[in-house]
């Protein structure tokens, strides 16, 4: 068993502005041992299609991904956001390397199948390869993935960043002794008024989850994060933070929310 | 010193049909000893571009990238044609992982100087990183480079593709032993008339090559490559092979036009 890895989920919001990418930089070259960065790419990628005339399809508030769109996804993804957050890490000496889930069939997962909705090139993810990812953390590089899969079938696949940074998470269990994950967003963590920082709540466990969800507090997209850190939290993750990039400086004193079972 | 590198440069409009990436996948697995690919992705660029309302700018022949046309180029470059590459190499059994020169910082370049012309955001290379390279090469793994650079603060910049592949090789020959460089281009070789295949020059030489250029046989973009072909071969590298991904079948026995000094 090694020590040490700490897992980054950046929210791609939080990539539009490069000022972010330079903080997340400095926070991720202060922690020691091993770490893995994941991206998202959200809003940039709805404007890129935009700007190619892809109509972006909504279903139950999740994108369809037609083939143009798992273009315009590829290209901000893997190119524009992936090559951008790279570069500036170098720049802060933190040795690094973009990943897609094709490179070193790294993450392999499967086209949802169609059910009552046909989400398009969506990947389910099936394998995490973790003897590639160590053989990069082995090497004492950062590697920075972004939020495509492929299918090891020539076919590449849209992933939730998410799912992606909690199933690494979770795996990376089985060879690493403390394993830690922090979902870094726009805003400082789980409030209980989220117009209202001064309510901001240092810590949530499973029973307060459950009943904030019934009461309607925590609604939308924090439900399936929070589902996502209480899974990594049960499956051996021994720390878990959802927080914000600005609000965080130390990684040795992390603030925001930390997930307790 | 080690035995066997390969060395390919493939032209970006070879990508745009993946029936000749899989050809590529193939022929590339079937390379003994250690392989680097290196990609360009020129004409998409210019329609991904044209899409998203960039227009176009070229002085004397050559792409003029502002900030625009330097993400359009990073999205297509190191997003969907790098990404696209990758997947279909994993499906061949080539263990590959593409990369920028942002990557574990693997090629340095600086900024054109602004003379009579501004280029914008275009690398002349500085520096190739052996080391980094290697780590990889050592792993097993095949490095697929795509033509986007950075300047090691922060910046990413365009570069020209031949560029990249001339200078790895011609680096390499200082660790390994026979250095071999092929590029790839959708015509068979070099021609005595372009448009009739039945005049390939099997090989042609520097005072045959000095020869054409006068008498303007070869002309436009077949002298920059020519020049890189016969810069690598002055250097150090020991094969160097100009030729048409589909007329190349059998690793050990390339078809087309070798270089001689």
């Amino acid at each position: 068993m090694e020590n040490g890895l700490t897992v980054l989920k950046v929210g791609g919001s939080l990539l539009e502005d490069d000022t972010h990418i330079e903080q997340l930089a400095r926070f991720v070259s202060k922690i020691k041992g091993h770490k893995i960065v994941i991206h998202g790419g959200g809003s940039k990628t709805t404007e890129v299609s935009k700007m190619m005339g892809i109509t972006p399809k909504m279903i139950d508030g999740r994108r369809v991904t037609d083939a143009d769109t798992l273009d315009a996804a590829t290209m901000v993804y893997a190119g524009l956001y992936n090559k951008k957050v790279v570069s500036i890490f170098q720049k802060y000496d933190c040795l690094s390397l973009g990943m897609s889930g094709a490179d070193l069939n790294s993450i392999k997962s499967r086209k949802r199948p169609v059910d009552s909705i046909d989400y398009g090139y969506v990947g389910d993810i099936e394998d995490i390869n973790i003897l590639a990812i160590r053989m990069i953390l082995k090497l004492g590089v950062v590697p920075i993935f972004c939020a495509i899969t492929h299918d090891n079938n020539g076919q590449l696949l849209n992933t939730n960043a998410d799912t992606i940074a909690t199933l690494i998470a979770t795996r990376m269990t089985e060879k690493y002794d403390h394993v830690r994950l922090i979902y870094f967003m726009d805003k400082a963590g789980v409030m209980m008024d989220p117009s209202d920082e001064s309510t901001l709540m240092d810590s949530i466990d499973f029973q307060t989850y459950k009943q904030m969800k019934m009461e309607s507090i925590i609604t939308l997209g924090m439900i399936p994060k929070l589902d996502n850190a209480f899974y990594a939290l049960i499956n051996g993750v021994e720390e878990v933070w959802v927080t914000g990039l600005p609000y965080v400086m130390d990684p040795e004193h992390i603030q925001g929310t930390r997930i307790y079972e």
